[in-house]
This record gives C-alpha cells, sequence and structure tokens, in this order.
C-alpha cells in the first residue's frame, strides 16, 4: 500500500464496507478518537436504554423487573453474546464483575484442578508486561494459598517461543494476555496454547485489548478458560462489567471460590449450603449492577452483528497505513514503532515511542486527538474499525508531524505529568 | 398507639416530618411498594444523572473523564456518603463490587490477622439464617484455604444471648447480619461486638437490611469491619453496588487477596508487583461499572441528608401500627406475626405467616401491594420510612383482611409458585 496522500485516504473511507458502522456511535465532531482500546466510544441508544431501565424496569416494574425484565438472566444473555464473538460457544460465558475478579476465580478453579491431578505443580507463569492487574491479582492469590505457590514473569519473547526456558513440570498455570497493552503484540492463541498444555499446564487468556476488534477463535483453540473486558473494543461503557470463559470439557469438573449466591444450582431456595449450578453460571458470584450491565448490551449487539474477519481486515489495513505514514513522515524524528510488523504479531493498535512522549501526547490531546501515554516513553493509539477511518489515521500523523516539526510539544503546559489519561 | 381508623393514619402522615421526602423518589401511583428491602425505589434525577454520564462524560469527555468527571474517585467519594449513614467515619469506606465480593475481602483479611495472632483459631461463625449468599462465601472461603478452616452455623438465639454455647477458643471470626431477612430480627451491634471481642475473635457485620433505615454507629460500637448493599434502603438502583468498611484500627494491618490495580498504593506506574494503598482504598480491586455508580449515588445523597434518628422513629411507629393492625384486624385467620416485639429487637420490616402465604403475597401483588414472599410461609412487608406513609399500611392491612376474609388468595392462579418475587 503506498497511500501517502490525503485524498487516497479519502477513497479508502469511501469504500470501506465497514464505513456505515460509524453510525451506531456518537463522536464528538472536533475529536479523532484513538482510545478505544481503553475506553470505547459511546453506543448511540446508550441513553434512551438506560432511561429505559431506570424509568420502566426499575421505576415502573420495580422488583418484578428481576423476572419480568430479565435482570436475572442477564449475565447468561450478554455471556452468549460475548461468545459469539471470540468464539466460546453458546453457554460458555457469562459477563460478570471486573476482569481481576474473574482472574481470580479462573485461576483458583484451574489450581484446585492441578492440585489434584499434579500435586507438584505450584509455578504460575505470566508476562511481564501483562496487564499489572492481572499479576497483581496472580500475587494475592498465590499469597493466599500460602503453600508454596509463586508467580513467576516471563518475557513476551519466551512466550513466543514456546517457553523454551520456563516451562517445567513446576508448572501449573500460565496466564497470558492476548495482546500487550502497551506494545500491541499480539500472540498466537492456538500455538501457544498447544505448547502450554505439551507442558502439563493450564492456561488463562486475558482478551481485554483483543475482544472485539478481531477473530479469536476460544473453543477451536483448545484454550482452558478466558476473561476479559467490555468497555475497550466491546464499547459496553465505563467500567462495564467483564467477562469469563470456560471451556465446556472444564465447566463442571470444578468449582471456584467467590461461590456466592447467584452461582447456586437454586438460588432462591435459600439453602444453608452452597451448591454450585450446572455449567458456566457457577461462575457468579453475587448481584449485578444493571443499569451498566443493560447499557454494555448495546456494545454485544454491534460487535455480534459484524463479520470479526472483515473487521479485523481493516485494523490491519488501518495499523499498515499508520506505521508507514509514521515512517516516511516523521522520519527526521526520534520516533520508533514499537508495535510488531508482522500482522500474525499485531493487536489493533500502533505504539510509538518519542523521548518526550508525554509532552506530545499532551499536545496531541489539546488538538482533540486522544490517544494516551504508558511510561516508558509509549504514545499508544487504538484503532477501533468501526469508527475510525483512513483519513483519521492521516490526519493523526500529520498533527503529530506539525507537533514535531515546530515543537509544540516544549510549551511547559506539556510537560507537567498527570493530567493525560 | 391506639389508629385503628384511617382517618388517624392520614393525621399522622399529614404531620409527619419525613413525608416531604417522598418527593425525592418516583412511584406508580396506582402502587404501595413494601419491597424497598429488597429493591429501593426509583430516585428522582436518576435518568437525568445517567444521561449526563452516558452523553456527557462518557460520549464527550470519553476517557479523559475518569479524571476530569472523578470517575476513578467515586468509590472513596460515594464511600464517604455511606460512612456518613453508617457511623463509618470519613475515608472508612469506599463503594465497590458486591457485597458477597466484599465478604470475602473482609473475611480473607480478617483470617489473616487470626493467622498471625492466634494460629489454633480456625472455626467461622454466622446465623443459620444470614442471607445464604454469606454463608456460601464463607463455605468458599474455608474450602479453598483447605487448611481446617470451617464454618458452623449458630441460631439467633445464641447470638442475642452473647454465644454461650459457641464462643470458644477456636473461633476466629463472626460474621453477622445486621437483620435477620426473613423475620427482621435486629442484633444489638455493640453488646454483641462486645461479646465477640471478649471471646478473642472479630466480627464482620452484614448491613445490607439496616443501612439507611435505622441508626448505626460502626466506629463508636468497636466493630471490625462491615459490608453492604447500596440497593435496598440506600435506594441505589438495581444492582448498585456494594461497600466495604474497616475500622480505622485495622486498616493498614493486612490486605485482601483480590489484589487489583485499583487497590495499588500507585495505580498508573504499572509496576508489576502489587504494593497496597493506604487505608480503605486497597479493598478496591478492578474497574466499578461507572452509570450504575453515578445513579447510586443519587440515593446516599437523600440518606446522607436525612436525620437518621428520625427515619428510625418513624420506622418504629410504621412497624408497630402494622403489626397493631394484623392483630387487632386480621384476629379472625391464621397468621402470625415473626418480627419481634421489642423495638431493640426488630429492623424496618414485618414478617408474618400464612399457612397460604405465597398464594396471598400473589393476590396483593395483583392489587399493586407489593411485598414479598420467602418460604417457609412467610410474607414480608419493607417499610421504607422515606416514602411509606401510614395510610399505606393502613391500606395494605385491610387488602390483607378483604383478601383474607374472600378466600381471594384461593384462585388457581395465586397457586403456582415462581412468579412471585
Amino acid at each position: 500500500m503506498t497511500t501517502l496522500e490525503r485524498s487516497a485516504c479519502e477513497l479508502l473511507d469511501r469504500d470501506d464496507p465497514l464505513r456505515k458502522l460509524r453510525d451506531e456511535f456518537i463522536l464528538p465532531s472536533d475529536t479523532i478518537y484513538l482510545d478505544g482500546n481503553s475506553l470505547g466510544a459511546r453506543t448511540k441508544g446508550a441513553a434512551e436504554r438506560a432511561q429505559e431501565v431506570i424509568e420502566d424496569e426499575w421505576g415502573t416494574g420495580l422488583i418484578r423487573s428481576w423476572n419480568t425484565a430479565g435482570w436475572f438472566d442477564l449475565p447468561a444473555k450478554l455471556g452468549d453474546k460475548v461468545a459469539g464473538v471470540v468464539g466460546g460457544g453458546t453457554g460458555s460465558t457469562v459477563v460478570t464483575d471486573t476482569t481481576s475478579i474473574n482472574l481470580f476465580k479462573a485461576a483458583s478453579a484451574a489450581l484446585k484442578m492441578q492440585a489434584a491431578d499434579a500435586p507438584g505443580r505450584r509455578v504460575i507463569l505470566t508476562q511481564r508486561e501483562n496487564f499489572p492487574s492481572d499479576i497483581y491479582m496472580l500475587q494475592g492469590l498465590a499469597e493466599q494459598l500460602d503453600d508454596g505457590y509463586e508467580v513467576r514473569l516471563v518475557d513476551d519473547a519466551e512466550v513466543t517461543a514456546g517457553f523454551p526456558n520456563t516451562m517445567t513440570d513446576e508448572v501449573a498455570l500460565v496466564v497470558l494476555t492476548h495482546v500487550n497493552y502497551r506494545t500491541g503484540r499480539l500472540f498466537d492463541m492456538a500455538t501457544t496454547t498447544s505448547a502450554i498444555h505439551a507442558g502439563g499446564a493450564m492456561v488463562i487468556w486475558d482478551l481485554c485489548h483483543s475482544a472485539g476488534a478481531l477473530e479469536i477463535d476460544l473453543a477451536g483453540s483448545g484454550a482452558d478458560m478466558a476473561i476479559g473486558c467490555t468497555y475497550k473494543f466491546l464499547n459496553g461503557g465505563p467500567g462495564s462489567p467483564a467477562f469469563i470463559w470456560v471451556s465446556e470439557a472444564l465447566q463442571n469438573r470444578f468449582t471456584q471460590p467467590l461461590s456466592g449466591w447467584w452461582g447456586h444450582a437454586k438460588p432462591f431456595e435459600m439453602s444453608p449450603d452452597y451448591a454450585p449450578a450446572e455449567g458456566i453460571r457457577r461462575y457468579l458470584t453475587g448481584t449485578q449492577g444493571v443499569i451498566s450491565m443493560a447499557v454494555a448490551e448495546l456494545g454485544l449487539d454491534i460487535a455480534d452483528s459484524v463479520n470479526m474477519a472483515a473487521v479485523r481486515h481493516k485494523s490491519l489495513q488501518l495499523s499498515d497505513l499508520f506505521i508507514e505514514l509514521v515512517e516516511s513522515r516523521l522520519a527526521d524524528h526520534p520516533v520508533q514503532v514499537v508495535t510488531p510488523r508482522e500482522h500474525a504479531h499485531r493487536g489493533s493498535q500502533v505504539s510509538i515511542t518519542h523521548p518526550e512522549g508525554f509532552a506530545v501526547m499532551s499536545a496531541l490531546i489539546e488538538r482533540g486527538i486522544i490517544g494516551d501515554y504508558r511510561e516508558p516513553e509509549v504514545l499508544r493509539f487504538g484503532l477501533t474499525p468501526l469508527y475510525i477511518g483512513f483519513t483519521d489515521v492521516w490526519d493523526t500523523v500529520e498533527a503529530l508531524r506539525e507537533i514535531l516539526d515546530n515543537r509544540l510539544w516544549d510549551a511547559p503546559q506539556h510537560k507537567v505529568r498527570g493530567a493525560v489519561t
């Protein structure tokens, strides 16, 4: 692709089969929003849906709405929609709680199974650059179990190579982010899962930075469990509830310790003894925030309605263009692309470094182009194909060029840390 | 009080100093809502607040709203409002996650401290009639720790008597609901806490059925920890997030195992090692549902604006009236009041039994009088003094009388289990 003129990008937008999806979102007209990998865009009907839940379901239906408006079934109903996007299969997924808490459930259940089958395995591997909360949750679990469990951090290259140095017979569980949140590196789910299984360990995939942005085949890849959020590429709204998927073969093999009443086999019998529901519902714990959950459904419906192969195709076109423009138009500046060039190793973002990355991103945001910044030096640009166009990419790199050429980032207000998301 | 005529109730309503608070809620005009102990009423500005969050904060502010709209500080901000209602003290409470999950955090932390100070103590006591999810969570925790921990169920009378038969030197922790959800029995927080501490154990109070309905002095009672929901008497909305309170003396003594990034000392430094925040923020785990949380704030603001002594006074007037009317007007029927007569032992509900309780409640709901039913035979009537009046109580008992006198509950549609909340 040689698309170095803006007019060529306009043509690409005109012919983009996904272009009409932009109408499903409402974004400020003066903004190019490249942070959908952190918080997705506002869905068109969100305010109306919230109003309906509040006025009709809460206000008029009152307590009856747990049944009549289907509140109690929302985690499974939305879970099936997520499953459609990530290849999970019907009845395999629930939307509930937070990614961190769902990781605790999944990891606890996996370690329990390993303790029964392979009691010597007490090591949990995860990427050093996994999203920190995942690492913290595993550390909290290992400390609580207080029985020789240990969390070991591995570099991305070790994962890509199939764990040649770290997969020992001590390893019980591997927890992997599917896409590195900082660099945008994508890991191959099927081959990595196979390597982990060959080593005798189980795997939990964190799909926060991939669900809704690319094709995922959880069931087909042989994965054991997965977790993820709905507020990034799935556009569920701020802090919308997370999801958990467990492979069909494992669902009834064990329980998880956050055994609240929503995961009980008969939640309304009020028995004093816990008995887990059959299937994925045993991964539920307590009562969920209905308004946030109902609004999240709109984002899931959009993702469910599109062809993920088409989304992935456009995503790679966008990131190819972004990288090409950075390399051709910012060649005079100390800018490095840290996102992998190989499509097979690239998620749906482009990350670049600049020594004054924080100040540069501040200046960009001031112009209405919203990416974000991550230490050290990384400027992140999320590319959500549902609402980002080729011209947006061209305009972003052009704004970057102007800022860098004219040292516009050198103003004092751009040097103050803390305000950039 | 001898208030057996409706006209006397009308006078009580006219002179009720809390009457104007009814304007803060929107309820259907044809409904008497006596299920606020299960799901509180819709707050007046809820739909507008949700719209503001969705359109302005999410839609326009986008990712920046984590800082500019204060999303990141909502758990602590709302926590301080809850603390004002339950006597917790500023900086002692966060609103986050679910009651069940907050119990897991609190109980895990308490057991960790006891394991250090008194390692022989491995028993957790809780009421047999605690809300089942609390029992299930404790069972899940004990099973996970897999180190001799055991959950023992005790009768309410044993709690009221100060644990004469069950408080041994094996007991590490006592988890108590402040009000029995089925019978409405209230337990004395200060004297019960003293008895537990005298026995060498710690206590966690579940305030789901008391917060917002009566005066609570958590700090003054010497309690260790507390949890509760915001969607009952605090009117936070369906499934609105729960709260957790930890006494100031204990906050920094230990951590909890659900150690996600929101509880980290420096969440944006992205360190690969967990370090707990100082104070109550270490009880946070992951990203919260902002829309549900923002709407919950409206209910907390109402509770914070009223004098809880006045609320309690009216609550007891209402339940006294309810009991008096049941006993005088339903005397010909096999109805038993199971809620304690003594004010000191009564929460903010009246529960009665009838052999056909389920069918009777169905008939009542059909007339627009919404209470709920709990096995076996219990009809529950929650009394939220913020929006329930004396005439509402009179009309409810009168409707019950008509239904019972004329066996209106005997129609086939009322006999089918499953539809009553």
